[in-house]
């Protein structure tokens, strides 16, 4: 039997026999019942455990991926085939509502039909199969892609961006561009000496500079030697891996609910931006001064960690009168999961940052910039591929024709309320409920709680995530609808009662 | 009119009206003059000139790409659609065979037929479509495609592989795991102190190690900031961005004919092979041991350096004799361009190191390593890409079934041979032919008549690169067959006739 039903603008068939949920809308095609197996559904109806996950399957997969690499962290194997739109399904079969998306980094859920399409066209087969090196033989359309879609939702004030394979090439080369303006700066101009260019090929100053970038306690901008060097969020990510010898200032750490302690957290936002300022001041009287500073707008990997716009807006004016550029990494808030298309929207600023890092949820990685930090000298051999772009162009299309932020603002808000109601609820495990559209957080009273939570909503069909030392974060696809929040709110009451 | 004649096993077609040839072999299926466009054409038969490189559409296109991101390194803009096996097509309609193949990048030359019919499988669009956290999340055929693929052309010794984003993050994380080897030994145990776990959160030791990588000069690894600091070929590559001090040994200057210097090249390598042991006490002793040793088979960006097995054999033993890692950095050499699937395996050694890392040609990125070097704790979102596996997959079949390492060695012999002819035809412009495989070079006399002959060739239909201060690299794919070595041979004659 199919149901027919309508939410606001959206056309609701339902199938039980057939367990799955179309919903009808721009840009998602409806697929009656008698569609055949390969064709794509939207989504599903709920989840739909058949075992207790890891399930066998997965437990033996495990094992056979354990004689070729390390499984430590490896959750459960999926059939992305089988996969729709919130619903990652398993290899076991079990169906399980996503609000993780792989780190946080699957646009619009599973097998959009929209994405799924791209790949009927013939040029974008040949995008797919020959990846250019992009720095030297872009193809001909590349200008115009990019155009379509990273330019069109480019950061207030920036025109430029370069393309990147992955988060952490994006934050490194981010990182070099700094450094290469500021020396650019302190020369005068763009030539390196004869002794720049010497000294450079072993290692050695003035050619390799003393500069630093300042970040943040809690913060995590990636892996990479130079990412690292700026992460502070787990020692785990850390240990054992030489570093440079970089300042850190203290991130804020506010109290909740924010009305009650407006006082106490804008006196700690302004402890973090003294501090702030002087680790600027010390390390340019140690002769290695900052030459920018990175910053998440909310720290993700961290705990979820806030500041206020004021907080933000004081923070690049702190960069702009000690000449450090301003780097603002949207690797994780970026692509639409805080209600706007980059979580710095919210401070209202024309002019936010010099440079602006993503991945995850744009599929391509990069960093759009300031004309003044013209990345001179970024370069490599992919430089980014171009039929992540390809992918990107539709997911735009998608969260601007079905209003995808408005969307998330909505199914955001009906979260963090279910959020409140649990946490006064469940007080003895539930704290500091916190967010920005969908992307929010809450807090468990230990690690193992979380845990266990974490555990057993997955085996109620649920997927979620941990970040920092004891919170959940909620990172559901653009897709995630206000009927996906209470469907989510009431398994999570369930295993919440079984806590009590 | 089409002709037909045979090569050895291939039987080939050509047709001068529609300027293209195609290979009958296993793998390679021939289309007829009347295939519709879309359908894929093996190869061309030869090159064909319209404009100038750049030409006006190429010109055209620079400028506009000029207002979005730097353009200092575009050559010109391409027509990936209309590029075929060994020729690269730009956006003029210029045809050119392609010696330099996107830095090395593209196994099977162009639109190879046997790619693009990857994408009519259904399971394969969700592949590309739903990019996961491999690390947490893999699909389900994920171990069985990593035995088809990579572990299918394991390097001798190497059981376990982890996949990356590009070559860069390869080797970052290769490092990585070197360092946490080395602390685990150190320490004699798996488990990382209370003080090493609070000392690294703040960037301090012990818990960031002084440890270290030794490189060479002339070396290149990559851009990110660890690579960077191994990394020795060109300054503008390393100037401006703050580095490690790190250890860096020479790497052999071999003189040319090789029969004729054995003697000295001995001498050289001998003296090479001192210094890198000396560094490594002399690290020590400094209290910044050396963890391990970072080297390319041939050193490739610096120059196509070579050296002899013997060195590497010795230089393997240096490593173990002293406790560091070993590393092999195969991303320019690897995936069948010298001859053999790996460089190292002209070494012939059962056990040539502990890390060989890759990219390029594998289409993904990653590293091979032995179970000693567990790379606990190595971790990011993607961790790879397994729609690039995919086509890995099938770029193996296709050099399996069509003997590609066997061609690349015939055609290899031919292109060297034919080097040899020309430098002793041009004494005054060319020296020191070299090269394994079809991973050939030339030296010119200096820096603005190579860039001047690599400027003319691609006007008369040739794409050719250039590395180290004045020579000419020849990377090109696997495809590469002889008669496309006389083709290129006559062209370059004429080039350096106009020089003489």
């Amino acid at each position: 039997m199919i149901s027919e039903f309508s939410i606001g603008k959206y056309l609701i068939f339902t199938s039980k026999k057939h367990n799955y949920l179309c919903v009808f809308c721009a840009g998602c095609r409806y697929v009656s019942k008698a569609a055949p197996k390969t064709q794509v559904e939207c989504d599903y109806d709920g989840p739909a455990m058949k075992t207790q996950v890891p399930g066998p399957r997965s437990q033996e997969l495990t094992k056979q991926l354990g004689e070729i690499q390390n499984v430590g962290a490896v959750n459960f194997f999926c059939n992305y085939n089988e996969s729709r739109g919130n619903y990652l399904v398993d290899v076991d079969g079990n169906r399980m509502l996503d609000l993780y998306t792989q780190i946080s980094s699957i646009p619009l859920g599973y097998n959009h039909p929209a994405l799924i399409k791209l790949m009927a066209h013939p040029d974008n087969l040949s995008t797919i199969v020959n990846r250019p090196a992009l720095g030297i033989l872009p193809p001909g359309n590349f200008p115009e892609k990019l155009m379509e879609s990273l330019l069109s939702v480019a950061p207030s004030g920036m025109t430029r961006v370069q393309t990147m394979a992955c988060g952490s090439c994006s934050n490194e080369n981010a990182y070099k561009a700094m450094f290469i303006w500021y020396r650019n700066k302190e020369r005068g101009h763009n030539t390196p000496s004869a002794e720049d260019l010497s000294s450079c090929m072993v290692n050695q100053g003035p050619g390799c500079p003393d500069l630093s970038i300042l970040s943040f306690m809690g913060g995590f901008h990636g892996r990479t030697l130079g990412c690292l060097a700026t992460t502070h969020s787990k020692a785990i990510h850390k240990v054992d891996v030489p570093s440079l010898d970089w300042p850190i200032a203290p991130f804020p750490k506010l109290k909740y609910p924010l009305e009650e302690f407006a006082r106490e957290n804008a006196q700690e936002e302004a402890r973090c931006l003294e501090e702030a300022e002087d680790q600027i001041v010390k390390w340019r009287h140690k002769g290695k001064p900052v030459a920018g500073i990175v910053i998440e707008p909310i720290q993700a990997e961290g705990g979820d960690n806030h500041a206020s716009p004021e907080f933000f807006k004081s923070l690049r004016n702190i960069a702009r009168k000690h000449g450090c550029a301003f780097h603002v990494d949207e690797v994780q808030t970026g692509g639409g999961c805080t209600g706007k298309f980059w979580a710095h929207e919210h401070w209202g600023m024309d002019d936010p940052g010099d440079i602006v890092s993503f991945s995850k949820k744009l599929l391509t990685g990069g960093f759009y910039h300031k004309n003044e930090l013209q990345p001179y000298r970024i370069f490599n051999t992919w430089m980014g591929d171009p039929s992540k772009n390809l992918f990107l162009t539709e997911v735009l299309n998608v969260i601007r024709t079905e209003n995808l932020l408005e969307e998330v603002t909505r199914s955001g808000k009906a979260l963090l309320n279910g959020l409140y109601e649990l946490q006064t609820q469940y007080p003895g495990i539930l704290s500091r409920a916190r967010g920005q559209g969908t992307f929010c957080a809450i807090d468990v009273c230990d690690d193992a709680t979380r845990t266990s939570i974490i555990l057993k909503a997955r085996n109620k069909g649920v997927v979620l995530g941990g970040c920092g030392d004891r919170s959940i974060r909620f990172r559901p696809a653009l897709v995630f609808k206000e009927y996906h929040v209470h469907l989510f709110l009431n398994i999570f009451n369930d295993v919440l009662a079984q806590h009590k």
